[in-house]
């Protein structure tokens, strides 16, 4: 880290978290509206001191380059780089370990807590282990939301549980495991975002409780994850009326200031959500919101829509008086310290050969194995027939390929494919024909709902009536998986939290008889 | 390279080129059959002093990784990796150049020669380049093969052109342009696998030709590409009753040895094709195949289905004496000069940024422009309606997914995705709504047919008695387009060679109209 004393504009940049592809090449952006070319990040990260990047798609391996990379670009100012990996590393780089969902390891605390914990601090220390083998020091997880509205589209199983003691110890857990490594943790969002039935990546959501049901519900992780030593915490995009009535959490100085610095006494860094969800940006400007968020008490915006327009706007609040000097001092020493936590690390081949380890693979099975719903009589007899798939969008689902098991298993046994998503729902797929029905459905940001369409609803009212399903697999949802167990009388079936191929593998393995004969090979090898 | 005398049996391993993924983790692996797990593979490589691997899958970033890997691994002794990049590295590799279907640059020799081979020569010194920056040595192309049968299932538009005077200039021109860097090429497959009708991926093809058509059609490429240094050869797995009754070409020593060592006069290595195909394994045991293509004149056998099996095989048969010790030496001898070719490279994070350069990207879409065919009143006004895309497989295209043209631009115009795939193939997909149609259908090996399905031939004529097309893009098959073109009446169509990316965009900005105005934003940000 340089020791030179930074400039104004400097400490400001600090501050900045950008978005940036995960990808090394330029032609392998996926969304240009939001994240940058090469050249651009480049200047940015060789001319304005930036704090950090936060990365969003590529595989473990490509990350590794890429970490290398803008590590090299901004020279002698080491960076913060990011990822959201509520699920392991694998869940947005492959290669890496994929967890289930956190809510299956609130299906097994039901049970036993002693082991979901144990669970929940594996699964910590894994992520924190492969996050800083491919160059990522700070993970955007455990979220300690309490999911208890069913309807929530955006949290939803990305929850621990719906109770704020399961959520506690889990999320401690987590953060126990994952502190085993110099890597930060991130406590999000706060002051919650368990109770909402509306997608803040869309809009604004309103929370109507009252004091006392915020701090019976909503708070108890939080002060659990700071008393575990979480080193940040994400600000929620939601208005709570109770405790301001005019800004939304993320700009609120009541909410991050009082409550969270003063009340709580959260000494970490206090970093935004997202600045480009429709949650902020609907409500002004770019500029006035960076400037509204550092007053509120935050110490790193997230990707702002623009870090230059970012940097000048909060600088022009320095220089006017609205902010203070010392205000961003804090902010700039808290992320010093933090950094400082982290020392120099580079990913090398040989850290790369950490990851997904068999003993980490063998945890993941497990917690599957342990959240796993099974009804009816099973194992079934492999009889030919046919998959049906149902997935929400064939172009958004990175679980299913031609090599994932809940393709290539029942095609094994003589099942023919058939993949259908809400574009393609059709009628007519109720022929008459055994049928093994597999369906992928959960919350996901910016999937509008939680739940069933009414076509899958009306689908599989249609097959039942014709007596041809053979089992049923729900894969995701335990609010979808509800819907599907009132309907399905005698028809054996299983739930599973992950979507996963380690997930899909175990669910197949339990729904058929393995006889000892071989299999049929379809195996192609190009 | 070691300096130390090989043994026997290690200079038997040199003939040996194992398959391996591309991927860095055995998680990751999506061929269990043929690609051996991490353990495997370094036991393979430290012990059996192989001569190379074939790699599969995986994107150029992690080929950049895999490639330092299996070159540790291999300590002493450089490895050849080899890799299937007819269309450029980026085809198997993302993040690389892709180019279009060689059949492209044929389709535009036939307005002008010395443009395509300008274009060949550039597409060759293109992917030897980026082959290079990420370790792979050995450019498993251009196919010399003459496709004069429309009907061929596993050559077709991988084939320059119809003629082998067009093939002939455009594979010298390719391998020319490859020969400005140090790394190898392949002409294939020997002699000729143009004028099938059947995939030796899954049986054997037989060439009812006689010696003269065989001559005055299918050598000539092969002799051209050897007087331009083309520096390997892969034989074809078919039978030519005219040259040799009994073997197949890659275990015919009539053909391997006498037309191509002796008549055609090549000294450079003659690489078998893979070993695990059906062509081959449905003669004789792995063993008797694996000791025949030696005997024919073989140095490089590629895939074995087991290499320890292969060189336990020849070893004995050397022992007996059915394969002279000579016979390995002159093998291992021209291996031996190959790799003296290569130097040493690897590839470093700097090699890796000329990567898909923008002169690259440029020269791939003027390929795609200049032999793009269009007809009817272009380009028409977008007006909301149905994008229906029509695919073989949909766990099975690279092409396609929520990022490409093909689904933004027409989501861009207010048009709605449908996506459908021989599985979900139904007629009540005839809704009367305005349809923009998509076809992406091309020969692939394992795909057993060239051309198209009963079922969208009938959706086809159905959504035309509807009126309802606006407009038709093929991508991929001239023999395709040639039906729809007999089909279509009055309705604006285009036909690109191109599948991916690029190809899409470029079609879907000569069909649409584009205004000045603003287009909808509808890009999501996770």
């Amino acid at each position: 880290m340089s020791d030179r004393i930074l400039s104004l504009k400097e400490r400001i940049g600090q501050m900045i978290v950008v978005r940036a592809s995960g990808y090394l090449f330029d032609q392998q952006i996926r969304y240009p509206v939001w994240e940058p070319v090469n050249a651009t990040l480049k200047y940015w990260l060789e001319t304005l001191h930036l704090g950090g990047v936060i990365l969003l798609g590529g595989s473990a391996a490509e990350i590794a380059l890429r970490s290398q990379q803008l590590q090299s670009w901004s020279r002698d100012n080491p960076l913060l780089i990011a990822a959201d990996i509520e699920e392991g590393v694998g869940q947005r780089f492959s290669g890496a370990t994929w967890f289930p969902p956190p809510m299956a390891l609130g299906k097994i605390a039901e049970k036993s807590l002693t082991k979901a914990t144990e669970y929940a601090k594996e699964m910590g220390a894994i992520t924190a282990k492969e996050a800083l083998a491919i160059g990522i020091n700070w993970i955007l997880a455990p979220i300690v939301d309490v999911n208890n509205n069913p309807d929530n589209p955006v949290i939803n199983i990305r929850s621990f549980a719906e109770t704020p003691e399961i959520v506690a110890s889990l999320a401690q857990a987590f953060i126990l495991g994952a502190n085993s490594y110099p890597v930060l943790t991130t406590a999000k969002h706060f002051p919650g975002h368990g109770d909402t039935s509306n997608d803040s990546h869309l809009d604004l959501p309103i929370i109507n409780h009252d004091h006392d049901r915020l701090e019976a519900i909503e708070l108890p992780p939080f002060q659990a994850a700071i008393k575990s030593g979480v080193d940040s915490i994400m600000s929620a995009h939601l208005l709570i009326p109770a405790w301001d009535a005019e800004f939304p959490a993320t700009l609120s100085s009541k909410i991050l200031g009082e409550k969270l610095r003063q009340n709580l006494g959260f000494q970490g860094l206090i970093v935004t959500d997202a600045l480009i969800m429709g949650g902020v940006t609907k409500i002004a400007s770019a500029a006035a919101i960076a400037v509204r968020a550092v007053e509120a008490g935050a110490d790193i915006l997230l990707m702002p829509p623009d870090p230059i327009e970012a940097i000048e706007a909060v600088y022009s609040a320095v220089q006017g008086g609205t902010i203070s000097e010392a205000r961003i001092n804090d902010s700039w020493q808290r992320i010093q310290r933090a950094k400082e936590k982290l020392g120099q690390r580079h990913p090398s081949l040989e850290s790369l050969s950490s990851l997904a380890a068999p003993q980490a693979l063998e945890i993941v099975r497990d917690i599957l194995k342990d959240s796993q719903t099974v009804s009816g009589n099973l194992p079934i007899q492999a009889t030919q027939g046919r998959n049906l798939i149902i997935i929400d969008d064939l172009l958004n689902c990175d679980f299913l390929d031609r090599s994932c098991p809940a393709v290539t298993i029942p095609r094994q046994w003589g099942y023919q494919t058939q993949i259908i998503d809400r574009s393609t729902f059709n009628q007519s797929l109720v022929s008459p024909e055994t049928t093994l029905l597999q369906v992928f459905i959960r919350g996901n940001p910016f999937r509008g709902s939680a739940g069933l369409g009414e076509e899958t609803k009306a689908i599989y009212q249609a097959l039942l009536k014709t007596g041809q399903i053979q089992a049923l697999i729900i894969y995701g949802s335990p609010y979808v998986f509800q819907w599907f167990r009132q309907q399905s009388g005698e028809i054996p079936y299983l739930f599973s939290y992950g979507q996963q191929a380690s997930a899909q593998k175990i669910a197949l393995e339990t729904i058929f008889e393995w006889p000892t004969s071989g299999k049929n090979q379809t195996d192609t090898f190009i």
